[in-house]
């Protein structure tokens, strides 16, 4: 499998961003969020989302050079909404969070939408950025629709994730959730289909409703399963009433859904309840205390959420980036066809 | 099996905590709430805990006649602490919502934190509050230790569950979600105890962590599996985090954990980001779209969240409530034993 550096896809996708006509300083932000991904060990919401995103622009839905903005008359003193204008999503959902962590700051709590937004990549890395600012982070969106409700079976919902994040003490990284209320997450599905391996037992359904482990039946109008059946699809439901109808996004399944992601951005100020070390302290004696309980099995250990991304970033770091034969080879010929040599 | 109408049961059950020393207002509040759970089906918080209460009363645990307060000196413009005195938790979760319905009045969103609280009951009861104001509410609760983490063998987590209702057009109840990031609430284990039931295959293990499908290897020192596995971990943890750590009531797998819940109560309302009416408009679109969709089986339909709770309340309020003959005894004897007539 070929392996490349983070600094590598950077540059080139940057290059590539660039030669779709974004403006060079979002094409670095960009290129940013989906090297993090890889970095982070998502590889489904990583650089091989370039060439996906190029026939977005092609196709006139995402508009390279437009600039998220927030919208002055709406919004009340926590809260506010940004326009998306149709650009790259990750700008316009930072955009968002960096408002949300000023006003959390002053107000205790905050929250924002964003709205004509496009697809803003990996959730977790907006709540990142909150927890960084010693913040707790919630960050929602829905997707286009992908998942069947409980008990039915017509793709409905998106896979509508739902990110978490808890600040610790200087030198941790953040306590992370970050999961989609689907099993698991669509762009997950593309990688099998890449790899030529089935999904396990479960996962998706059919476009006649009955369950398959191939996942190439998603792509032809079969649909994931909700998270845990009936909680899952509640979990999706208000996911798309939340982020998707507060929003203006529309929910996934509802005909003025323009594709892309409906935000809600929300951050919470620990210390308008308790001392700021007093929480910092008592999440590192609850870290502590899951991580040293008795695994099930001797071969592993209990992690904490978002452990996992961290030791994915680690290996990462210091091996490369894995890509598949296939991925790499569209983001060759996308290269190819914007005369972007890959140097 | 006993049936009783809703009414017997109120009036008796307030009966029964007055005789426990509770002031009269407070055993009327708590006796609905316990009540208004059993309507809802959710026996497993209905009035089978009143023997429960009454021994947490004995233990000095439950203060009956303490009344809950709002923190004065804690809190920042939008968000604000509750006392709980470890009185009852019904009335010091409702002083907490009613408070966080005012602030998000005010500043567009709004967070609530119930300190020294005991058990809160049904969730599902504060976001549907919330909605009937048209506003969007969104609780969740920490508990005592149940569930194990992925991974792990032994109980650390509580169930805790997040609760999240979206106001409807006049005439509809609010669409809910309220369940537990555990594959199912302890307290459903105790209602198969008591019926002679065993478990699903996936719910529980038992004290050396093997599966198990008895459910008393759950009260012998077994423990609840987390939603699907990695996802329903995540998610109770971060619950940790938030409403056990924030509130002050800690971690339920620390040592200072108290028992009862530490409680996290959040409020948005949706004209901050879209006039009201547009808003409950494509809500009410998202609804009839989902339970228009086509079923998987023909002899059942997609329900929205919260419809099997709507669909227990009239067939509840019509044909009484049903209880086991287990747990009107446990009632029956406590009865009794305080000298209050069943009448």
């Amino acid at each position: 499998m070929p392996t490349f550096t983070a600094t590598f896809l950077k540059t080139h996708v940057a290059r590539l961003l660039v030669a779709l006509e974004t403006p060079d300083d979002l094409a670095e932000l960009v290129a940013d969020t989906l090297v993090g991904a890889n970095l982070a060990g998502h590889d489904s919401h990583g650089v091989g989302l370039v060439p996906e995103y190029a026939q977005l622009i092609r196709a006139g839905r995402l508009k390279p050079a437009a600039r998220a903005s927030v919208e002055a008359a709406t919004g009340m003193l926590a809260t506010l909404a940004v326009d998306g204008a149709s650009g790259w999503g990750p700008p316009a959902a930072f955009l968002a969070t960096d408002q949300t962590i000023a006003r959390a700051q002053q107000f205790g709590v905050a929250a924002a939408v964003v709205r004509r937004c496009q697809h803003i990549g990996r959730v977790g890395q907006y709540v990142e950025r909150i927890a960084a600012q010693q913040l707790i982070g919630i960050v929602t969106c829905n997707s286009s629709s992908g998942v069947v409700p409980f008990g039915g079976r017509q793709r409905m919902l998106g896979t509508n994730p739902i990110a978490i994040a808890v600040p610790r003490q200087a030198g941790h990284a953040p306590v992370l959730f970050d999961g989609s209320t689907s099993v698991v997450a669509g762009n997950k599905l593309r990688v099998l289909v890449e790899k030529g391996l089935p999904t396990p037992e479960g996962w998706i359904v059919d476009r006649s409703g009955q369950a398959t482990t191939d996942p190439d039946s998603f792509f032809t109008g079969g649909g994931l399963l909700p998270l845990g059946g009936h909680k899952g699809y509640g979990l999706g439901v208000m996911v798309e009433l939340l982020a998707g109808l507060l929003s203006g996004a529309s929910a996934a399944f509802l005909p003025d859904f323009a594709g892309g992601n409906g935000v809600l951005v929300m951050a919470i100020r620990p210390d308008a309840f308790m001392p700021l070390q007093t929480y910092l302290e008592q999440v590192e004696a609850a870290c502590a205390a899951l991580k040293g309980s008795p695994s099930r099995d001797a071969t592993c250990s209990v992690l904490l959420p978002g452990e996992p991304e961290q030791i994915a970033r680690r290996e990462r770091a210091a091996n490369g980036i894995p890509m598949s034969e296939a991925a790499w080879q569209l983001l060759h010929n996308l290269s190819e066809s914007l005369g972007v040599a890959v140097t």
